[in-house]
């Protein structure tokens, strides 16, 4: 048995969620850069989570391993289990906002070199309410707090809200004239990834209500009232 | 205890598959009568395809259960662990299957209202391509198979190029006549859920391998030859 196998349960499950936090911190970076580069129209921005986003993905693969690990070498009780099976499900909700980063990079290079669509308000909220509700879900995770959770799963019927507005304004556009189509379809798929966001950090959300109420609230509808 | 503690850890196990292939079954279905709709612009089948994946959820939701229980009450080996692992995450590929077959649908009952796009070979090849990368996926973990998983992985790329030639088809069909705008996005949304549901086989797939060699090949390059 080599030296890390002799490492106290407790040390083990502090250093993965110490990773967790890592994870999350990177992702969160990575979505913020993404955004700041669609705002500034910034190629350099882009490229930047393009780079960036093999470091999200290492570290998913390395809190897959370290969950692995204490799964094989401890007999975590059913209070420790959830949060190990918490921390797989949320490292691979964060993995994929790191894809939806990159695709909003991509679209950023291609809209560089087209014809701009006049800004409009909906898109840009949706711009702060997606990294807003990711940093409250990871915060009601860290915390656990449930309602800071439900509160951010109310939230996304907001942004489903300004999706469908967005992607009217959008074909209004490309019906008005031609040469707005490509860069039109660029934001559309821009605001699909912005909705996907959302609906991960709901995901990280409706875990943390999971793991501290022990209830499935996946695939459930509302049944809590609103903020 | 209860009853259902004192099962044999075998049984368990062979009754956590038994869902997952349960699962498997459904979601293939689905994803089958949601095509069918799409060719045949059929409502009917759309609807058929919105209503029937609470059913794929609810699996999702009784195989992360029983895979806690079995984690809880037993204490599996690395194998077992391995393979309660991958069918967690299998499982939660499907139900993100069974979500782009509602898209697919969803899309469908939109085009039954729009003037046709004509046809194009493309976008029939991705529709025969992504369940067959699918069912090859599923049979590459049940036979524990991860040549016919590797096979899969390189099956990918030509699903990308297919869906890059129809978004330039697509998009070429909207510069052309405005008319075409609002049931060509819709194209543009299925295609992309196709490609979805091939990353998710590949996905799949990978579990596989790592299942069956305990090597990560998510987020690396390819190294082995294409077939």
């Amino acid at each position: 048995m080599n030296q890390a196998a002799k490492r106290p349960f407790q040390d083990r499950m502090d250093a993965l969620q110490a990773r967790l936090l890592e994870m999350a911190g990177e992702t969160e970076a990575l979505l913020a850069t993404a955004l700041d580069a669609l705002r500034g129209r910034s190629a350099d921005g882009a490229r930047r989570v393009i780079a960036g986003d093999a470091v999200v993905d290492s570290l998913e693969v390395g809190i897959d391993e370290a969950s692995l690990e204490i799964l094989a070498l401890e007999q975590p009780m059913a209070i420790d289990l959830r949060q190990i099976l918490a921390t797989l499900k949320i490292s691979n909700d964060l993995e994929r906002v790191g894809d939806h980063s990159v695709k909003i990079a991509n679209a950023t290079l291609r809209l560089a070199e087209l014809r701009p669509v006049p800004a409009f308000p909906q898109l840009e909220e949706m711009t702060g309410l997606a990294p807003e509700m990711l940093a409250q879900a990871l915060r009601s995770f860290t915390t656990k707090d449930p309602e800071l959770a439900r509160s951010v799963r109310a939230r996304d019927d907001a942004m489903d809200d300004l999706r469908t507005a967005s992607h009217r304004i959008l074909v209004s556009h490309m019906l008005e004239d031609p040469r707005r189509i490509s860069p039109a379809l660029e934001l559309i798929h821009v605001s699909q990834s912005l909705e996907r966001v959302a609906d991960l950090a709901t995901n990280i959300a409706e875990e943390t209500v999971f793991l501290v109420e022990g209830q499935v609230i996946r695939h459930q509808p509302e049944t809590f009232p609103s903020p």
